[in-house]
């Protein structure tokens, strides 16, 4: 990986920046966003995830589940009649049933994250001290725009999303892109499959294409392609040398179809995860109003 | 607590309902909030927590902390030389340090919770079947009025917020309420003191004009009062019986500033919480849209 | 259930009493279990437990598990060279693939627990404040018997131990119960079976037997029969009424292959589990000397 | 650090051996075990630790508590009227408030783990392939010696305990060591305190008696001095480069007191983890018979 060929962010916006990208969602960007709002029809770009219980206290078996799960829960004891039910929620943030947003601290190339900080630097034991989910605390509102690459269908398991891909579902979008957009990629994929199955994804260009577009933040039913090309362009290009915050494992189907009907595929995206520092990422449930 | 006298949505929406008042939110709502939009400047509305170390794996004192702590954190190793750095998040949503939006299964009265289902029917040890969170799964985009009951001060700590109190803040806001709109109810308060020490909060007044408005969803930087006044108005019948969500522990500070700087106290409301089904709450990072 | 016809010893001993009968251990009984000492050979009768990962933190789709697991593991990041490699342990006690000890608070019967306790005045939100673990912390130490009903085969799965099953193979181990000596009842079974999955188990005569025997701790790899009877001889007669811990889940084929091999059913039977306090029960490794 | 100075096992028995000196434990080890029970009293010498509770549920403050903790609770909910009432344990097993047995694996020197395995081989992240508590699922019994370095109080803090300490607790002992005896060091401290303040220790010297008596497993009160000197004796040395289990943060108080009145210092030690497999260490209640 020769670092002087891939684009990178690393010292743009000084050598301690937090939020890379989230930096292009200007005041222009954000008149934009609002430009898109007509009846505040929404959507939810997230993938519905049903905890694991954790325990049930009692009986010798329990149900089958994909360990580790994204989400366990304990229903709590709260006394014998009790004033309120509660329960604990136990969340492995990364897994690929989730719909989550990526920090930089979470992904280092050559034992570095963006923009340069040493990762012995970034993460402690304790949590993250630079290039956490701070960045995401006042939550995220700019322009969206769904790129589809398959309207209404799904990628073959083994296309690799070039820029040209992505120039041709801009023009199927019938729209434009500014600096401080986000995109949602649409693939057709639910990519929670064994490791060992091919799944699409994007490749350089891509990536190189979402940095001349200067395109804020990213999500994806598609993320980095299986088998792996390294380095991968968004984790470790996008994330970790652009700091280009991803939505990884949405789920865009009801978007699609919401813009099929609304004939628009441009809207006003609302990221705003749980205000939770310190963290490699949240999960998050992204939601485009029209 | 004679039900007769309390207001009650038990019924209006069906026996196994569990959307509450978030049905008050139709296609006139929306196109209120949608014209709440002009420059999508947004702010958040919620709390920032810091996770607690659940392990340093090391050493033999930590830090104090107040335990129970809303958010513990386990950094994860990866290996010795990382691909990527992750983290696992033990979460009590309840936790008055955390903004949360409470489901209906959370507060049970006279051992039922909205509309009238037992609570051994609703919450189960492996999770919630009856009133969970799912109802915020597609997220909440509505409009939201700030009721800024004491501009730039604190309310006192005895104080109890009666309708005549919300009627005149919203006579500052300038503006009026329709149903299915959402209210961000400020007293200037951290309410997550000692149990034992006192706070202000609404009384049964105040929400019978929650009701009579047709407010869809209440925010507050204060809820139920303490002592506590039984039954506590927020929890036990806005939640309880109306079937009205409440977001705990909002941080409405910077809030009333922007609307202080922009002169409208009205706004576009997003709730957009984990897509998680079966808990009794979840976080939420609620964003004011302006 | 009538509790004159049971046998109990609420009373007995107090009223707040939290040993039960391990009050039988006198100095005889340690004697009894000194004298059983020759060799020193030892023999765990654990069952082997394997964590489930609660989180690899990366990569989509993990392993199958059956959960809830009783045992789950987070392996530590300690930072990049770390001094040390540690790991966080969730116990699920009670889960019945693990080897564990019972406390009385485990049980109620008719919504108290040994001897007479009622169950919100027991178990608060915050532990155990009646009839915990505690009782096990100083270890337990006592002669222990065999008590093979099967030797070298296994129960019928319809099997209901009675008292004139216990008398055969207390013939059989060639020896005597005296007051204050536990027993541990092989079956040949291993009963972390699906719920709907028949296993033997003792009836009432059996547990009358073991109170007129004065057994201080039983230890079976079979325990109360499914389909269940009830009361439960064991759980609601035995530890609820008689405050005799139970160790769940034993595994003793590798004792009964030792008492074979050294021709005698008897020995020093040491309990000691991890001295927590305020628990339901808590994982132990029984250790049979000889 | 040269490792032809320091003593060292790696080799001794094999490339892949996992029970360092518990090797030494042989048939006249046992025989020696069971000569020293003679009626069977009993003494535990772990600490006594109070979960904290991971969650209440409710209210907004909680108790302050020292963090990490070692253990954490959850009381889980189990239905209104519960058959029976259960929890969740969090263990964070090496925690200095917690008495635990260190395996192999938890301690690298130069990125390798006894006997020169390396540390990226034995701990992944879904648990320990080599150098883990498996080595303790059988239970440890062998004869135990109190080495008593300061008989009825304390060492001074800046003490680093050398050969010649305990070659003097040993002969106040009145008793000699044979290769595969235990020993339990007591200096009369509780050394769970904040990392800037001083505790006493074993010095390298310390270790290689231990080595060159043939110690199977080190308890101690005291264990690596602070400020450390490097490589830690005990953690360095004698567990990463003897294969000597240690089992830390002992409390040897009533060992003590019934040493004294039994007028013998040693006993048949009993130790009896949980029987968890690919851990880095395992709490434990050590048990000393009479």
């Amino acid at each position: 990986m020769t670092g002087t060929e891939l684009p990178t962010n690393w010292g743009r916006w000084g050598d301690d920046d937090q939020l890379g990208t989230l930096r292009l969602i200007d005041a222009a960007a954000k008149e934009r966003a609002a430009a898109e709002v007509r009846d505040a029809r929404h959507v939810s770009l997230a993938r519905r995830v049903r905890p694991v219980p954790l325990t049930t206290g009692l009986g010798p078996v329990g149900s089958p589940a994909v360990m580790p799960a994204g989400v366990l829960q304990i229903v709590n004891f709260n006394g014998v009649k009790p004033v309120a039910m509660t329960d604990t929620l136990v969340v492995n943030t990364h897994n690929a049933a989730l719909t989550h947003l990526d920090a930089v601290a979470h992904m280092p190339v050559d034992e570095h994250v963006y923009p340069g900080v040493p990762v012995h630097a970034a993460v402690t034991p304790t949590g993250v001290t630079h290039g956490s989910a701070d960045a995401f605390g006042e939550g995220i509102v700019t322009r969206g725009v769904l790129l589809d690459l398959v309207p209404g269908g799904s990628l073959p398991a083994d296309m690799r999303v070039a820029d040209t891909d992505l120039d041709a579902a801009l023009e199927r979008a019938g729209t434009t892109l500014s600096a401080g957009d986000a995109v949602a990629v649409r693939g057709g994929w639910d990519t929670n499959q064994p490791l060992d199955q091919p799944v699409p994804g994007l490749d350089l260009s891509a990536v190189r294409w979402l940095n001349e577009h200067g395109v804020s933040v990213y999500l994806g039913d598609i993320g980095d392609a299986r088998p792996a090309q390294l380095p991968l362009p968004l984790h470790q290009v996008a994330l970790a040398r652009l700091g280009l915050p991803l939505v990884d494992a949405a789920d865009l189907e009801a978007l699609a179809q919401l813009c099929e009907v609304s004939g628009r595929w441009s809207f006003m995206l609302v990221l705003a995860p749980p205000r939770i520092t310190g963290a490699t990422g949240l999960l998050v449930n992204p939601i485009a109003v029209f």
